[in-house]
């Protein structure tokens, strides 16, 4: 009872049987510290350091003006898309890097919108998501049926179980997020699109806690439209831009209100009227922080050394590993699991309640195991194949059953914003 | 004739009495360049590359998601609105630094609409604008319109003098470039504000050509909202995110549509209704590029060195010279004036056109003296008093007057992107 069914030993040597170990030298990363919190903010990758001297030093310090072209910093949101795409099984000119997953999904949502009110289901005025969904998705589906005025609304839906139902007649378009950033709950995106078009509606997909965490094929799953996020499993770097996918069948009739000069036809040209471009580049709206944006690059790199296969592989064994240690060791502490165990469903992250899941969390950070918590009673897990070892994975559970043996948390104390 | 009218030295002897100059050392600019194109994009602040090292290795690498709260990035972008305030005319917590300024305009012309739609003038459908406004703005102000699909239109006027009879009892709301980003006329900011009140409309101030650039006293002016650029003449970098000014007495009734968590009155309390947290916050939609932004704030820190009096100051002292150097050296040529004479309509730059003008600018950017080039026919030079020399203007005039006296240019030479 509370004994680790696998030794110290056994995760050092699975490690060095690990053929992802050596990318993890691809991470700048802190001494005495697990991250566990790749899902929140990613780790740096240690060429981002040097990218960001030769952009600020020598594309904008010594070239100025001229690096919009000879960089290539206009052409950025297209060129990170290419490289992004085969990570969410993109074709070729469907991906952009840009703007926030929160605009991108206000973009997404009024092409779909749009779409539909062209077509045979014009009537329909619903937009369908979960009230678990990550609230800054719903909160932009409220604020565009809300300015649209035409009786749009947005239907939360409690369970995934009443999902399939709720896509009904009223439905014009379904927005969900993937993998759900409290429980990790992976939705099966192949079958919930093929419901979704079989009831006449169109599925907007949120790959934040997906892209770079999960294998996603939104081609093969025939999805419509797809966001995410580049600063989580990507490690672009904080607040980095987001991406939009939009599959071309779609692009031809994409359209949305942000009608800036970057998704023009010819930006140069100073005309008065609006005319969009072909391709994903109407995505595009404003002029892009270049120096967040080009430090994207250097996350998608290291992914190009490895794939998706092995990532969700070696994802899948740190997952089960971390619960089997955390369930075989902590038996008797009032934990809770709330990731599901069926491979299938599950994301790159283990979330467990305990009812001083803040306090815990908080002296687990102290003692460098930093992972993060979310209202209600969460503590998230992280694990990031790319960087994460099963060592870690070891000692974090020393730690957290430490931590719970000896009650060594303090649950006065003060709630703050643990990001 | 043709000759200068005051001697190299003369110029370098203004440079020592200039009270402006020390700042120019707080700048990295290449050697062997002119640059007069900081009104397309700033130079470098030297502090930028340590601080772009401190958020990368540091923030990001070493203090990882703690850096949201120790290193402030959360609260950046109204951190940096209280430090670019005071440029503009802003009183404290009514400037955010967030976002792209196609986007922020479209967030302050909904805002405008909405409050015109709830008001005496509900039965409004026009946004008054110019033909020649940076084509970005009327492209914004066309997705809104459509997308609203209540009769709203943009109504563009051709020149300055039917601006006022424009502005009629159709006209909901009023969307001025404060400075003409091709010719360098500046509005009378407080004659228009005032002109559109007395005629029930609302006005919306791009600054894109303003801040950093001529004084702007926007709660002088009373002008209702506004938006602006920080990559411009406040040398924020590459793609920084740009601001947004909305007045205290405006604050409580702002909407817009793009209701991201950043904007919520408790963002990580992770609710599934949006509820808008009072004050500028209420500009904010979703997570910002951390790198881009922290940059902005080397740009802004220079200006605490100085003030608008005597940056502008310097701004005219620099463009009556540059006019009176060409116009005295070059009356042989065909170059045309189009920046206004007068110094209350003059921004920071000055505009020739030349029947030639691409081949002629991509002589000058070759010969080190970086300008830029509008269509049509517009060569623009951009005076940034911080760290532009009067003897750079006198080398620039010299440099200009050899490529034309010589037509040492190549007119077939392709046109491309000059940003």
């Amino acid at each position: 009872m509370n004994e680790f069914s696998i030794t110290r030993a056994d995760c050092l040597a699975r490690d060095a049987q690990d053929p992802l170990a050596p990318l993890r030298e691809r991470f700048d990363l802190p001494p005495d510290v697990i991250y566990l919190d790749g899902n929140s903010l990613g780790a740096r990758p240690r060429a981002a350091l040097e990218r960001a001297q030769q952009v600020v030093a020598r594309e904008w310090g010594r070239d100025l003006i001229t690096s919009w072209n000879t960089a290539g910093w206009f052409d950025m949101p297209k060129r990170l898309g290419e490289r992004l795409g085969p990570l969410i099984g993109a074709k070729p000119g469907e991906v952009a890097v840009t703007d926030t997953t929160s605009l991108n999904l206000f973009k997404a949502l009024a092409a779909a919108v749009r779409l539909q009110a062209e077509g045979p289901n014009a009537a329909r005025r619903v937009i369908v998501t979960e009230r678990s969904n990550f609230p800054t998705d719903i909160y932009m589906a409220e604020g565009l049926s809300e300015w649209l005025q035409q009786g749009y609304r947005v239907k939360l839906v409690d369970s995934v179980e009443e999902l399939p139902a709720a896509i009904d007649a009223d439905c014009a378009v379904v927005m969900l997020t993937h993998v759900n950033y409290r429980t990790g709950y992976q939705h099966d995106m192949a079958a919930l699109t093929r419901h979704a078009h079989q009831h006449g509606a169109l599925i907007v997909w949120d790959l934040a806690h997906s892209a770079g965490a999960v294998p996603v094929d939104l081609n093969a799953a025939e999805a419509d439209f797809a966001v995410g996020c580049t600063y989580k499993y990507l490690n672009g770097g904080p607040g980095s831009p987001a991406f939009i996918w939009v599959p071309q069948r779609h692009q031809e009739k994409f359209s949305h209100p942000l009608t800036g000069w970057w998704s023009h036809a010819r930006p140069f040209a100073m005309s008065h009227g609006f005319e969009a471009c072909d391709g994903i580049g109407r995505a595009l709206c404003g002029t892009q922080p270049v120096v967040s944006l080009a430090l994207v690059e250097c996350g998608l790199e290291v992914f190009e050394e490895t794939g998706m296969d092995a990532v969700r592989a070696k994802s899948l064994a740190l997952t089960d590993l971390f619960i089997e240690l955390v369930e075989g060791t902590c038996a008797n502490h009032p934990l809770g699991l709330v990731t599901p165990r069926e491979h299938a469903r599950r994301g790159s992250q283990v979330s467990f309640t305990h009812p001083h899941g803040y306090a815990v969390m908080a002296a687990l950070i102290a003692r460098g195991v930093i992972g993060d918590y979310r209202e209600p009673e969460i503590m998230r897990f992280g694990f990031t194949p790319l960087y994460t070892r099963y060592v870690d994975v070891w000692d974090a559970v020393a730690i957290l059953k430490d931590i719970l043996d000896r009650e060594d948390y303090d649950v006065a104390a003060e709630r703050g914003a643990v990001t």
